[in-house]
């Protein structure tokens, strides 16, 4: 990179500065086959590994004493992770999380969640983080996220996700929230629940009434579904064999992080960007589910996501 | 259509012959909001009525005397549909199937199912039929699916669709038959039945050991799945809204007949001829279940399928 190329700038490093905050949390998994204990896990840790492939991108978590030096290094395998806003708090318990997958493997029970750290103070925003543009608010209390975007007076888009548990408890202060963000991430059982409607198509419609300009409808293994203004995506998961299917958990927060990396690197958030973005993230996203944790992440190489979206664009290429 | 133009030929004529079997029925709907009695129904007539957009096409079916004329009129506008091989039986009454809708509008109960003509003798197929390459096999058991094979010595290919109760009752003999077929048109769950796979993408490779070149899974509202050889597709179902789905009923007949119109109106079998067929199979059985029977495939042109075919296309972009 030359001392001309804009890129060795700080001014490039802003304009593409990607932020998530959310969980860093430790994970037990059991699936019909396998189970693994304490792994590295949280929205925030499948977000930046995911996105880490397209742009740099900036964490904001806080962990405990607990919380096992091998994830920390897991992380920093990642090069383009700033741990800078993730939060030591040596007296506090990391989030813990346990899961257990059906013979499906599309449905899970929650064996239990303790929130530990989540229940203190939300961590500190680093001043140095305060240029951020593109900011990801993983599920968390609506007020709290909208608490939380306050700290980015010039970001350019803003995307949320939520959960089922904001929908009922939270309802109003999540319709508050959707008036101020660009988008939102959500599950088709959540968009269902926040509207009504079955079909996503119509629900994604719906929740666009309440402010944001887009929504992305996640349907899992019946992949997504994005409504912006007047535009529609429809795409398929990527065909993935039953063997290949390990462990589900993090696919979504892996889908997310590699639409805005996506998004960030490119500095633009119209529709056939968004459209594009979400085959990056479809594309992340099935390398997560082939491993526990940030085990597959963490051995990607770029040349492997390249060479699996020319097969995706193989396998949905609608001819006539 | 000059002299000199190949498609005013008997040899075009034949090239291009499509033949289907299976019902022409008469139909009882009950959705959530809407009832209907006494409409047209049956495998063949939606299948046909979606193929004739392609190519001309052959139906061998039986009806009784109670069949309404009012059946054969809605199927003679469809300019493309042969009738000679419908078969009428005065003496006999035509099958006839009731089934009601859950809310969700991809969960249905059947009410009744009259078998009446379908317990009898299968009807014969016309000599002039005998040249037909392409042939569709509706749901039927399997040794009749074999047997009605042997009238087309010069088929181009074969695809059959079946059922959960024939995987059931006539196990063997369904997997007889896909040795001696080209193709198997199947759903989600049939397909997990079959294979013991809930996966359809490891569902389909388990079929395709059976014997078929190619397997295609529907998938309802989630679209469908197509594996030929080591070549995968998928495709989403046309996104529609929740005010567009009035009655799914042969939502999969015309899916599969648009999808043979297409490959026989082209005479070609390949991946990317099957992958396109489709397409154009999801945009046929996408008008097919915006009304009752076959109401909406009666007012449809060309023109409506393909600036549908258009969106569908801005709609899949997988960009890069």
């Amino acid at each position: 990179m030359g001392e001309d190329d804009p890129r060795s700038t700080n001014l490039y490093t802003a304009l593409m500065s990607l932020l998530v905050t959310g969980t860093v949390g430790i994970d037990t998994v059991q699936t019909p086959t396998q189970e693994v204990t304490g792994v590295l896990g949280g929205s925030c840790s499948y977000f930046a590994a995911a996105a880490s492939f397209f742009c740099p991108v900036r964490i904001v978590a806080a962990v405990g004493g607990d919380w096992p030096s091998e994830h920390r290094s897991m992380i920093e395998q990642f090069d383009n992770i700033c741990l800078e806003g993730l939060e030591h708090r040596s007296q506090s318990s990391t989030f813990a999380w346990g899961g257990k997958y059906l013979d499906n493997m599309n449905e899970r029970e929650t064996l239990f969640t303790d929130l530990n750290v989540l229940e203190e103070d939300p961590p500190p925003v680093p001043e140095s983080y305060r240029d951020s543009r593109y900011i990801f608010l993983a599920n968390t209390h609506p007020t709290e996220q909208k608490a939380f975007l306050e700290n980015f007076p010039n970001r350019a888009i803003s995307v949320v996700d939520t959960m089922n548990l904001w929908i009922n408890i939270a309802h109003d202060e999540l319709i508050e929230l959707l008036r101020l963000v660009d988008g939102i991430v959500l599950n088709d059982s959540e968009a269902e629940m926040l509207t009504g409607s079955r079909n996503a198509v119509t629900a994604a419609e719906k929740i666009l009434d309440f402010g944001p300009k887009f929504v992305v409808v996640k349907k899992g293994e019946h992949g997504c579904l994005l409504r912006h203004h007047n535009d529609l995506a429809v795409l398929p998961a990527y065909p993935a064999e039953q063997t290949q299917v390990i462990d589900p958990t993090g696919a979504g927060d892996s889908f997310a992080g590699g639409m805005m990396g996506y998004l960030a690197a490119q500095d633009r958030v119209d529709f056939t960007s968004l459209q594009t973005a979400l085959a990056w993230g479809t594309i992340i996203a099935s390398f997560t589910i082939e491993s526990f944790s940030l085990d597959r992440l963490s051995n990607l190489t770029r040349g492997n996501i390249d060479e699996r979206m020319v097969n995706f664009q193989t396998a949905c290429r609608v001819g006539a």
